[in-house]
């Protein structure tokens, strides 16, 4: 039977690798790497560094080409699942024709694989379409959210309250609807007047390139949209995420 | 100056554990544990065999007693904060009286430090008290939400979705406010009579005593309520946690 891992590997540090993620590198075969093309391949050169690093025995690397996404419609999720349909064909691909029959093949997913990644359902609508079988496991990793709060030393959670992980699309929509928000995939500093909170921001965590940047959203704001300009400007791409709490 | 380490060491597996966290314990001089006394044990077994095993050079281990905790009062909130201050002053007294002037003592946190853990708090209100002063890190680890949903290779957001992340305690009195909740400390299986969700139940993860329970509340729940009512009256306790995911 063939074997797939999905492996979380952290959200930026090299360090953020679990023994239990190690351990499945270095069981590894064959691994899969989708290139998101141009930009972002420093994220790509992570993944190939922690191959080289923790990779054992005689592995190999097997790429496919991401297909583009149509950025711009408004309809997001009806653009997400087209892109997910066309990226699982690849990726069954991958699988189909470069995983033996008793070999074990990895994708290595940023962060931890059950935040916001595509990879757990694409794995899903290659089982269903059935023309390919394996069994897969799901390896745990530090996501951008842990690795937030830990670089500003601070709770995700306030005693017994609760905490709400959502995206800047919705954020801008819908305002901050509890009083602890996590906002992950914000293009457009959604979080601007939002004058009733603290804002834990950090870009490029775990990364030598982090920023951090906390305080009143109404005395911050300015400086952290700066600040994210001319970094997206300087690197080509940007990943931020942050933590709003309501001031008491 | 002194230095405290805050070590997330993941939710069970001593596999969680990341390169970071390895090499914190490596560098710590001094452990603090702070023992619940009888029961759960185990946790901190588990705490006393990484130290064992990932522990460098000559270090200590320096134990107190954590106060008791009023768990029969409504006042909820009131009676954690009551518990933490008497806990950050037994913490603070270790601090100041085992950890000499340039030593690294550390906390191994359960899961990741940021989700529903006082560490963070209590060692906060230590350095507003002023007595004693140090440099502190966190370092993130794998928290049960994220061995949660890779153990049931499912993931914690849907496509552009927001997810809530609560405690039984919340749900038990506001119901599933959201389409996708997370629910940690639920001591009464709060997810009952959600018969529109379906649910992903984990207890012990991570563990030789790991259960795993998915499916539609209505057909699941009994299963889940006999399961976890005979694996805490065998161990004395028990940690779940669960996914609900509004069925369409
Ligand atoms: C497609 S999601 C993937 C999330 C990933 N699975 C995780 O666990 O963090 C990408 C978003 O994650 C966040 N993110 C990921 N890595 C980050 C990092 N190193 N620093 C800041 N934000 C990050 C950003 O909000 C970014 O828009
Ligand atoms: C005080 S909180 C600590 C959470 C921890 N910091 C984390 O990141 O998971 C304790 C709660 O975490 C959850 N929990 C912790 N470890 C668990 C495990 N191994 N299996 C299932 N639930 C767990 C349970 O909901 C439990 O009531």
């Amino acid at each position: 039977m063939k074997r797939l891992l999905v492996i979380g590997i952290g959200a930026g540090d090299p360090d953020h690798l679990t023994l239990q993620a190690v351990k499945a590198i270095a069981a590894t075969d064959v691994f899969f790497i989708v290139d998101k093309g141009e930009v972002k391949h420093e994220l790509v050169q992570l993944r190939l560094d922690l191959i080289a690093e923790h990779g054992r025995g005689p592995y190999r690397i097997a790429e496919a080409r991401d297909p583009d996404r149509d950025r711009d419609t408004p309809a997001y999720t009806a653009a997400v699942d087209d892109w997910r349909s066309r990226r699982s064909l690849a990726c069954e691909t991958l699988i189909r024709d470069e995983l033996g029959a008793d070999e074990t093949g990895a994708f290595l997913v940023w962060g931890d694989p059950g935040v916001y990644d595509s990879t757990l359902a694409i794995v899903e609508e290659i089982l269903q379409r059935g023309e390919v079988s394996f069994e897969h496991e799901v390896i745990p990793g530090i996501s951008s959210v842990a690795a937030l709060t830990a670089r500003h030393r601070v709770g995700l959670t306030q005693v017994g309250q609760p905490v709400h992980l959502t995206t800047g699309r919705r954020l801008a929509a819908w305002g901050a609807t509890a009083d602890d928000v996590v906002v992950m995939l914000d293009a457009h500093c959604s979080f601007d007047g939002l004058d009733d909170f603290h804002i834990y921001w950090g870009a490029y965590l775990g990364t030598p390139d982090e920023i951090l940047v906390s305080g009143p959203v109404a005395e911050v704001a300015g400086r952290i949209r700066s600040l994210r300009a001319e970094a997206r400007a300087r690197k080509g791409w940007i990943m931020d995420t942050y933590l709003l709490r309501r001031m008491r």
